[in-house]
């Protein structure tokens, strides 16, 4: 029989992977702020624990999946957090977007404590992580990377292998979450220019996502773009916008400069000034639109 | 037996270009500034013409193929020009990148004359011509697309219409450019600040073009700057700088604001103003690293 | 008794000009394209001219103030226009703001006809033209430059030298519009932070033009953006936006990046695509509240 | 006899301040992190205190000058801090560039202690401290900053009031950071230009100095980017990009895109990215001059 696992934060990303790991097998103590979240899987067999300490047994695996980086320093740290719960041995999965640096340190604090701390953030909204499609990455010791790659294949289509710097994968990670919004603001660039030449923005993307962009982000993100459309709302322009506070502080951080980086962010905080965060946050494509007067 | 087609402009494209309609059947009659270029073509059988004029026929079909706004005017215009040995009936198969403004007023002034001026820019290298891969765009007069259409089959892997409008396509192809443009100045921030966290950007590229942006620019292209190496040259930096020339061109005359064409437009700037035009245009991306002290 | 100077240009900061012209006890002979504009002058003793050759005598001096590069081409060549007035030893007065590669341009055609071509580009509103209050800069013909000087003297409070080459005084006048606009920015976004934080913008341009920027345009332009009242209308948007326009050409030529030329080149832009070129053009700075939510 | 006056934070600003009060008549008891800094005030005078809080007498003044955010928590909080030495009745008179949202917190802090916190930044370089010249600040508590008054004008040629919200008036001196590097900025961009088409960047410096931007900021700043001398040095890149992360970060907090704070902001990175933390901050404008392959 599979170990226990614990699982905390049942959001829309985490009600969607806790129920593929127990579809596949592993029992579950499962924690979140809010308990009533947590009913669907209790009724499909997950037990329910008091704490994020609880969650966690000693020497076992506990899984996280949480919004930033306080509220994952809110459910590991202090003695109600997974790190006291899990001890010597133990193994923390951070699935969240988070810093890298809060990732760094966490992995230290883990460390001293005899835990591990690995980061495996993903790709793929609530539907593609119902559908086991997240591609995931890890990084952090490499025992754990080990031991948790079972738990990881059952979340996902792939785990993409980052090495023994938790810190590496949240970069990767913040990496994604920049060439996305990079890929729609060139995009909301190309088909406004279109647009006022008279070319439906629609048969660019359309051209375009058949053949030098034949991926992912420019038939789906394409589509919203050219349709401008911003529905369904996949993530909503200020939780990104909190990502690319993320990807400005790393660079920051490391005497990177990121022009691009930000001007998106700087799109992403008019969008959310002018109180359009109800949209998904591809919607920012719409001060293009907008400052040409469309 | 295939009509007879006349060839202007015989540079690594074009060259490419002509040896297969040869190939496909067609009979060439080609000109170039620099005739020497002509002589591999000559020996494949094609008639060296003595000026544009005389390598179109009377209601014939002449394909040109140059470097810039300027050298179009010079090939078409004037006793001498494409347009005065077309005559009426003729079409003009015109697969320069130029701007959608030239393409407006040429298709207007054959339009005067009774011929038809096709905009039918491509995407593609040289080898990429070589190889009979190339994308083209084709639009302007409805019967003239329809002549045509087998000799643009003959030269690329797929042929999309952009409608009556030839300044349409050219549009398009500026699209593109700079649509590949934004995803080098993207990728470039994005594995430079991995590399700053230790990342190495080769595998922050090679997760990227399997995942998310699986697709020709982040996997060709992708491979140039995670390398740091810009050979071999697609296109110089200078070239592709008018481009961007001609992107901000139709931006500005349509009022549309294009904040990161302007970014790449600069980037290239700086690569010719450093003496930086021996390598590939992607080359630019050195500035990313550059700026961060790399 | 003083020479007659022929005047070619008469909107609004051209007839201040020669009215001031004519006080200074100089015989005019004027010319406009809409002939009612010279009435004015005419009643106070200026001479109508047929066209802009008639106004230059052979051997003279002519002065130009007109919109933009075309309108002072069309006054300068051809048979009717200035320089064919002019002949040999004659002196064209351009003070008009234009590209400092026209400026080049017909200095040398004027060279080549045995006249000099000044350029003598201004600083100051209608009002301050009015009120002989202008700076102007000059650059060209070293002869010419001291026969014209008095002239220049009876038009501002203050005539700066910038040498042999015409085009320096254009440079020098570009970047002047540029250094404004800049300063409007910089001021818009100092006084937005400023009132999200609850400090009042007027409190915060009192502040700074009393001390570390006591000047000109700090106080002017920055009472406009203080109170957000861009009015009356020095230059409106579309016209200055021409003028960001031959700075960037300006800058394209020699590769030069100017990034904050181009920011106030797409505020204007927005500006004019949004319909709001009926405030003055420092009232690109609403883009900046508003991309602020305000 | 004066009140005696509690000066923690004795660098190159502090010790001139402290000589200054020390001269108007005000007894000083100091303390600095490195004790051997105080020598030379005690040597006129000043006695020392052993820690922040016995610098602080029980219902006096303090005044702090010390580098950043961290650095004043350090002094102001804990048992040694200078709030446990004001008590009830005390006013701290907080001189450093720091954040407003430190402000807003530590004026809290001092309310519930019964003591008040007055923000009271400054412009100029130590010279301009030691010669009694520095543009004071003002904002916090009513009845505090009528006491303060006094001791700031001793200190100063000019003190300014903002209201009673202690941020108001670090908001402000961030506004001022930011519109001297926007003048940089300009300005080099400008000068460059001129360069490029064979006008010396003196000369128009000289001339904008004179007649639009006759201020201190155009004159003082604009001859290091003329002469492109970034010496003697001021401030380091690396300490003013810490003021532009505190722009940054205030204007994050309110929703405010500020693209030109962000541009300079990156200039700075640049500068400190290349190891070129030796000159004046100013200097970042030789990243105009390196764009342009100078």
């Amino acid at each position: 029989m599979k170990e226990t696992i614990g699982f905390v934060g049942l959001g829309g990303m985490g009600s969607a992977m806790a129920a593929n790991l127990l579809r596949a097998g592993y029992p579950l103590r499962v924690w979140n702020r809010t308990p009533e979240r947590a009913a669907p899987l209790i009724a499909e067999g997950a037990r329910p624990a008091a704490t994020p300490a609880d969650a966690a047994a000693t020497g076992g695996i506990v899984l996280t999946m949480v919004s930033d980086d306080q509220a994952l320093e809110g459910v590991t740290r202090g003695p109600q957090g997974v790190l006291a719960g899990l001890g010597r041995g133990g193994v923390h999965l951070s699935m969240s977007t988070v810093s890298p640096a809060l990732a760094r340190r966490l992995a230290e604090e883990h460390r001293r404590h005899g835990a591990a701390y690995l980061a495996a953030p993903v790709f793929g909204k609530p539907e593609v992580a119902a559908a086991r499609k997240l591609w995931i990455l890890v990084a952090g010791d490499k025992q754990a990377r080990e031991r948790a790659r079972p738990v990881l294949e059952a979340l996902g289509q792939a785990v993409y292998d980052f090495g023994d710097d938790a810190g590496s994968a949240n970069v990767v990670k913040l990496c994604g979450n920049f060439l996305i919004g990079a890929a729609v603001e060139a995009m909301a660039e190309a088909f406004t220019l279109a647009q006022k030449h008279g070319v439906p923005r629609q048969q660019v993307q359309d051209f375009f996502s058949r053949t030098l962009f034949d991926c992912f982000v420019y038939r789906g993100y394409g589509e919203l773009v050219a349709l401008e459309k911003y529905e369904p709302v996949g993530a909503k322009p200020s939780l990104i916008r909190k990502d690319y506070g993320l990807v400005l502080e790393a660079a920051n951080e490391t005497l990177t400069p990121m022009p691009l980086a930000q001007l998106i962010h700087e799109r992403l905080t008019s969008t959310v000034a002018k109180g359009r965060d109800d949209r998904d946050w591809s919607g920012f494509a719409r001060e293009v639109s907008e400052a040409a007067g469309l």
